[in-house]
């Protein structure tokens, strides 16, 4: 499927399901509400699936492997061979998100976007590289338009091929040295706010090396004047493949009804991406932990989306949205299995209005 | 166990434990605490246990069952009757934190420690009442002295109980309608603060029922002037059969060396008063999830504990504590499983002073 395609098939919330499920929240015998924000995601779940006893039971986290020419700059710890390792690694079973996706009984599904290095050898690491990593962005354009539309097309198609396996639920997850200073750069330009506001430590810079990375965003921003409505654009010039591939997968959500679990910063401004390519799109999110990268709370708030975990994760691969799996699994057994007001000929907890004796 | 034969067999956490877990933690390849405050509870149970590779399978949620006098000022908007109904649905596994705790392989562990009705007959239900509920505050003490230790005292054995049987991490949980009128009286005398400043909406009272709950809390600690050097005192003049008997869940804990992981503000505030009566004990609780309820915020920051969890979650039962279960099953899988920097023959991502290139 093309973007244009898939920007023409995107869905509409439900409503009829969601007021559904706001019903069997409201029967089942707790204060009204008191489930707080899991409620509201269960509400978004039906509207997102059309049904009211959605099936969440088969999990995916998608994480695109992808190289940033930026890294040349000295704007990360670590080096390029890094990526490839970990990508490997992911392939493996051999990470942290693949450790806690065996205990959520979530698939991890690792996909070569760009990795600047040949993996071709690697067993299970799915290949939809469309060149090895990005351009420098503080000298060239990340990557072609052309070549930003494909990936952002990878993503939507992978969320395709995985609702035709069966998987009801997706997360976005991401491996790519560097990719903290994509990210901003993006959030920079969508939101129109200076580097320094959107610029953290990644992985752990120090004092100088934020420094420097501040000083080569605003200069990749200056350099290339990416054009804030046109979001592969911004992509093209300053992004990266990992998160055009994850603003795919957001939109890939919305084609195929499959709600999107969003992860820390990367994730999240990919999925600012998704919705200003199409804001329908928000409607298909939900949003998991709150990074301690300063864009991530920027970009949340931008699309109207409270997160759930605010743990101070900055891990990535999709870590801070396997975290909240079993919290969905946990509100679909208290759906189908809890007691009602009216099994019980109980009051609902509703306000009074006055003394309760 | 007498109170104070626990309080005088209190453990301290096991520093080479700590030191050796979180020798594990920066081992494993991913950024240098980047799993955020997940790490740091992992090395907190690796001091709590004694052991860097902590067994946490056999989990519990501890429901204290009791009734509060005060709801006859109309501070709550359901009836008493609720109490008891919902302990037997507790017993029943019909409620919510039954249908999480089975999603999370937990065990529930509903205990009738002063519903104001016999329950003998609900099996499942475990019965250690001392009286049938508590006296109404506004007009006498809840209890007498003597029955607050006794209700502390069968929280620090029930604890001993099951780490007899095996169960490796606790969960504090309640029912009781009232007991956010009772967990706010106790919150404004320990922290020397107006009810108005601790008190919330409960299962959703009205501006009306919430001044007039604010009313009756200011009236209650003006006519006992509870001692707040004197946390027994506190709890039998103001403070609910629940709050004692999760407080001496939380001692249990330390005399144990189980884990012991708070709920929402009623278990927060119970958590106050075990750390009250002996200060060593929060380092054997994690905070779990941030109540809307204004006194859980307080308490947890006079705690200095920080919640991982904010979800506007307000239900009880232990569902806040019970829905980050999970996520100590995901941080021991990732402890466990991991490749570490020395199996790639890779560097530490640490900061490293000077750019990565």
């Amino acid at each position: 499927m093309t973007l244009t395609q898939a920007l023409g098939r995107l869905r509409t919330p439900v409503r009829p399901a969601m007021d559904r499920m706001q019903r069997r929240m409201d029967s089942i015998v707790k204060p009204l509400g008191s489930l707080g924000l899991l409620e509201r995601h269960m509400v978004k779940i039906a509207g997102i699936t059309g049904t009211a006893h959605p099936d969440l039971q088969s999990k995916a986290v998608v994480v695109f492997c992808a190289d940033n020419g930026v890294v040349e700059q000295g704007v990360a710890q670590s080096t390029r061979e890094v990526t490839r390792i970990v990508a490997e690694n992911l392939a493996g079973g051999d990470t942290c998100v693949c450790a806690m996706a065996r205990v959520a009984g979530a698939r991890v599904v690792p996909v070569d976007v760009g990795v600047a290095a040949d993996t071709a050898g690697i067993p299970g690491l799915a290949q939809r590289k469309v060149r090895y990593g990005t351009g420098d962005f503080s000298r060239e354009p990340a990557m072609t338009r052309k070549e930003a539309r494909q990936i952002v097309e990878v993503g939507v198609n992978l969320a395709g091929e995985l609702h035709a396996q069966g998987v009801n639920m997706l997360a976005t997850g991401e491996m790519g040295i560097g990719n903290t200073t994509t990210a901003a750069a993006v959030a920079a330009v969508l939101l129109d706010l200076p580097p320094q506001r959107v610029c953290g430590r990644g992985s752990g810079l120090t004092d100088r090396m934020l420094a420097r990375k501040i000083q080569v965003i605003g200069g990749g921003v200056a350099l290339h004047r990416p054009d804030p409505a046109d979001p592969l654009d911004v992509l093209a010039k300053v992004g990266g493949l990992d998160i055009a591939g994850m603003a795919g997968l957001c939109i890939g959500g919305a084609v195929y009804g499959v709600p999107v679990v969003l992860d820390g910063v990367i994730s999240c401004v990919a999925a600012l991406v998704a919705c200003r390519l199409a804001p329908g799109v928000v409607d298909f999110l939900l949003p998991s932990h709150l990074s301690e990268e300063p864009a991530a709370a920027l970009v949340l708030e931008e699309l109207g989306l409270r997160p759930i975990l605010n743990a101070g994760l900055r891990l990535g691969e999709g870590t801070g949205a396997v975290a909240t799996f079993p919290l969905y699994d946990m509100m679909s057994a208290s759906c189908e299995t809890m007691v009602t007001f009216a099994d019980e000929d109980m009051e609902p907890y509703r306000p009074l209005g006055g003394p309760a004796s």
